[in-house]
């Protein structure tokens, strides 16, 4: 594949899983960093995120775990709960693992990432949360 | 104790501690995930927060270390400055806490946590500060 | 549960999830804080870890992904490297997670995640990992 | 030189590297830390930037990499990539710079980094950038 | 105070404190960055620990929240428990900031610094620990 | 270009910047992760390092800020403060920039850092540095 069509691709994949929110992201940089949009579309999502080798859903728990550690991470949390949704994780496994992370990286980070969750989890009437108290 | 009485044991720790911006934070997350909640109150303040082997100025002094070294933590630094002016610092050793951090973690980390301080100290009424200059 | 109830509780899960290597990491905490050995076992383990909200191998998926984001934790790795085989995740599978994780954490925090896990297959006979290249 | 010729020095330092955008935030901590001020101004500008080992340039690529990699250090970003600017760099410099740092610290640092970017060249009229795509 | 002087208050500081340990560090940078040691020697001790506004005890609980979030830090915190010890925390004071860390940056930074612990404290004969369990 | 294509390209530059050091480190990672090692060449290096919009010289000092600040990447330092050598950034270049580090991410991280250099330095008999003090 050519660069082209190395981004179409990543863009399919991106599409399946983001969906808006991811492409909002890749918009906001087209006029600071194309190459950075270009990145995330080729290189994060058509070379990585599509390699078979592990389905979405287990993508979606690692990278949940990778954000709520890192913190800070707010709109980055925001796409990657939407797209846990999309890939099949329902809101009490996405909280729960918010949850388990806070053994990990502490309270603080957990509070944090569950309160991102809150937000997208309103804005699609999942809330309140059932099975998981 | 049994899982009830646990939370309302560390609820109390928490109201002497934090009082209501703790309790805050608590209730934001009630529809999003009453676990974390529960866990924040019952085990955080109940289990840990609550030991004699250190007094609650002493926790809150390691406690802004921590925050202000993670980053990222200024819902959680709102809760804990409040807490130690709650304990008995002075608003001049806290922003003093926040001052010695900078030689471990940076000055920005040191400058952001400042500003939260800021924010509690000014909504308190106890600015400017006196001794620290 | 009273105190030591919780704690054999915890023994339990710890030891089925995460075998000697946990074992050995509690044991170390014994003469220097006993307390910090007793949470691992009876808090993560006891109340959080054995909570069927998520099952064992989602829970190692996401404590794959925070640890290897935080970094500086290959101790921690090498215990939940361990457990992630225990409970069924595939080397490629785990090798994989680290590679996922290197899109949200950089290449640095993923290569070293990754050579802890090197250390803990050869140690149990699985290299070279198949199925990931 | 004295502590008050200290600060002096290290302002002047400040003026010409981060012009308005550093001596605000050195203004925010004048009621609540006024030593945190002084120290940002006499120690990093004045005793640390100003050693004539590395030229401004230089300086500002280290410190973009050291902003980006540690996260929620949007408001020291915003000085710095002022301060990149001020001292030569290209807004496709900075772009760049910050792409490149993806690399280690993984893609949502990078993009929050460049969202900051973003701001700062909109409000010199620096958009779109040319020469990075 | 000249260069030199600030140098010499700042090891009179140092040696109060962190004693041998601390002193190995600053040793060790002298062939390849003087600077560093002087800016540790100098400023963080002299400029920045010697402040009157908070006493060694409490300087050094807010270190410790500090390095053991930070993580990474094992040489530090070598010296920084030691300090501790030197200032007068009991080992179970020293053991139970840690515990208490776990809460806010997590159970795996925790175990890491404890382990420092029960490497300083064997090397100070002081294990085990009393009056922490 | 196809993926072997790509491959070979990213190890030309990989080559001329980090040498014999990056090259065991890929080397290390090809019985567990042979994809991760691909992407360290064919991505990292292929296609970003690579990419002209900067010259190597800015790229180092880029990546030694992130490093620094990221803590727990000795294996990585290694690699890249000899790359930094490489292509053309004196010793002394490098230990003012982690120098420079320390007002940004803390005294412990560029002490580590620093420590990492003077193994390196000392490995090609660079030690002491001049022109630094």
């Amino acid at each position: 594949m050519n660069r082209q069509e190395r981004y179409e691709y990543g863009m399919k994949v991106l599409e399946q899983v983001d969906g808006e929110a991811g492409q909002r992201v890749v918009d906001s940089l087209a006029d600071v960093s194309p190459e950075l949009g270009h990145q995330v579309v080729a290189w994060a999502f058509g070379d990585m995120y599509a390699r078979p080798e592990l389905p979405p859903r287990d993508r979606q728990l690692i990278t949940l775990g990778v954000l709520t550690a890192l913190g800070g991470c707010e709109i980055e949390l925001e796409v990657h709960i939407n797209a846990a949704l999309n890939v099949g994780l329902a809101p009490s496994e996405i909280s729960e693992a918010l949850l388990h992370s806070a053994v990990y990286c502490g309270m603080p980070r957990a509070i944090n990432a569950t309160l991102v969750a809150k937000k997208v989890f309103g804005g699609r009437g999942l809330l309140p949360i059932t099975n998981a108290g």
